[in-house]
């Protein structure tokens, strides 16, 4: 959490879906307004870890990964991770929101796959749409949903 | 619900398979009895909102989207709308019909999607046994099922 | 039950996975043994009624087009049928071992559709081995299972 | 057991995912760190029998069929089988760690399947950390995760 200073949890599944991503090393595309309400892009999915990094100091090689990976990414913004191969982390500014994301995930990343199948070369949300939804409910110009408590 | 003046109740939710339907941007189409006895045809989907509709005020937009999808359209021979990269929406005459129907569509929805992955260039169910299961249900010639209490 | 002697009890249900078949109007195969433990042959569709069977008499031409596909097939060696775009029915010597073939019959048509999932092309189970599955469990040589009280 | 010697009970289930990959006639390739947790390479699927075998003596040559498959390979170290056209097979040192191995290769081979709707020609894990998750829970080095009591 030295690298996210904002939170103050994390959670670590094999939810089912999300897994199969992160198996598939596909990161999850944020093809609806249920994704967008939670995560301002799509799922990224870390790159593989080098034969060193997984023979040398494995568990640590882990969270490095995701830390280059959000060099570019805000936490806030995107609270979840897909490490390859491996399975799905996610955070929160408290325990129960970092619970609360990965559930929140799983049923993303069960809907994107189901979405596929009905049309496989289906595309992401428009842009403006995601903005919409994400900042509508999150951020200083926040108008919608249930009244935030932190 | 001015535009819907025969209906006492909407419904909606992010339903597993409807929404991934929504998020795919296909009509639902009519690919058993199931969907007949509920649906007397299709379950749309709205065409995109534009940047423009987004930006001045959404949730407005998104309303009016339904309204125009259903000009051509019977809100009692069709009770559902999939928005499109959003959700479905349903009604009723009452809330509990409204609520009722968010079920049916998303097990029909279900269905559908396991139907295209059995069989994935299926077409529609024949006109006339469409027309026979909607309207042996509904309307002033409907024998079959449950009394309604209207 | 004039035309199936042999029954006591059908049970007709809209299962989600064997309703799926139906409305691809496909035909079970026999993909494994679970499918032979239950049914000697795959689990066949019935064809569409014609717009004349279903304006005049449907129930009545539902009915009677299941008869037709088992003009050449034994009902107790095949308890169950797919009524194309509609849904499945199933039968027993009883009405439970009717409501147990429908549970058993989803089951097999969900495992079924996960085996297209994993293997498009695959084909069915050698018949050295259906009839094997089958025989060992009913009939007159039967020598496997828990003892049947009919 | 004869051949299993370390082993003190084995489960067999028709669990739907894994049995539909047995129905598929395919090794369940290792896609994950889930997946490596628990098995030390794919699950393999044993060859179909042959006709003679069905009809002399059918349950024995089953069993005689797994024991070949693992006279190359280490039942400690791939605790599962799927018998082709059938089911899946498990075991362990007690009958619980069988019915807990069962119940691992279900979600295992779920998994693996809504990974292939995912990205299709996906392949398998890599060798290094395949390796490392296997051997980090299993054997004289291992170093992660609650304490085994054997």
């Amino acid at each position: 959490m030295n690298h996210f200073p904002t939170i103050g949890g994390v959670a670590h599944t094999h939810s089912k879906f999300a897994t199969a991503w992160a198996q598939a090393e596909k990161p999850i595309p944020c093809l609806g307004t249920t994704h967008a309400d939670y995560f301002h892009g799509p799922v990224p999915v870390t790159p593989r870890l080098k034969a060193g990094e997984i023979a040398d100091d494995y568990e640590q090689a882990t969270g490095a990964s995701i830390c280059r990976m959000f060099a570019d990414l805000d936490p806030d913004a995107v609270p979840a991770v897909l490490v390859a191969g491996h399975a799905p982390f996610t955070w929160g500014h408290t325990a129960a929101e970092a619970a609360h994301n990965a559930v929140i995930l799983e049923y993303v990343a069960r809907m994107a796959c189901h979405t596929l199948t009905i049309n496989a070369g289906f595309g992401p949300l428009a842009r403006e749409l995601h903005d919409k939804h994400f900042l509508r409910k999150h951020g200083r110009n926040a108008y919608y949903g249930q009244v935030k408590k932190r």
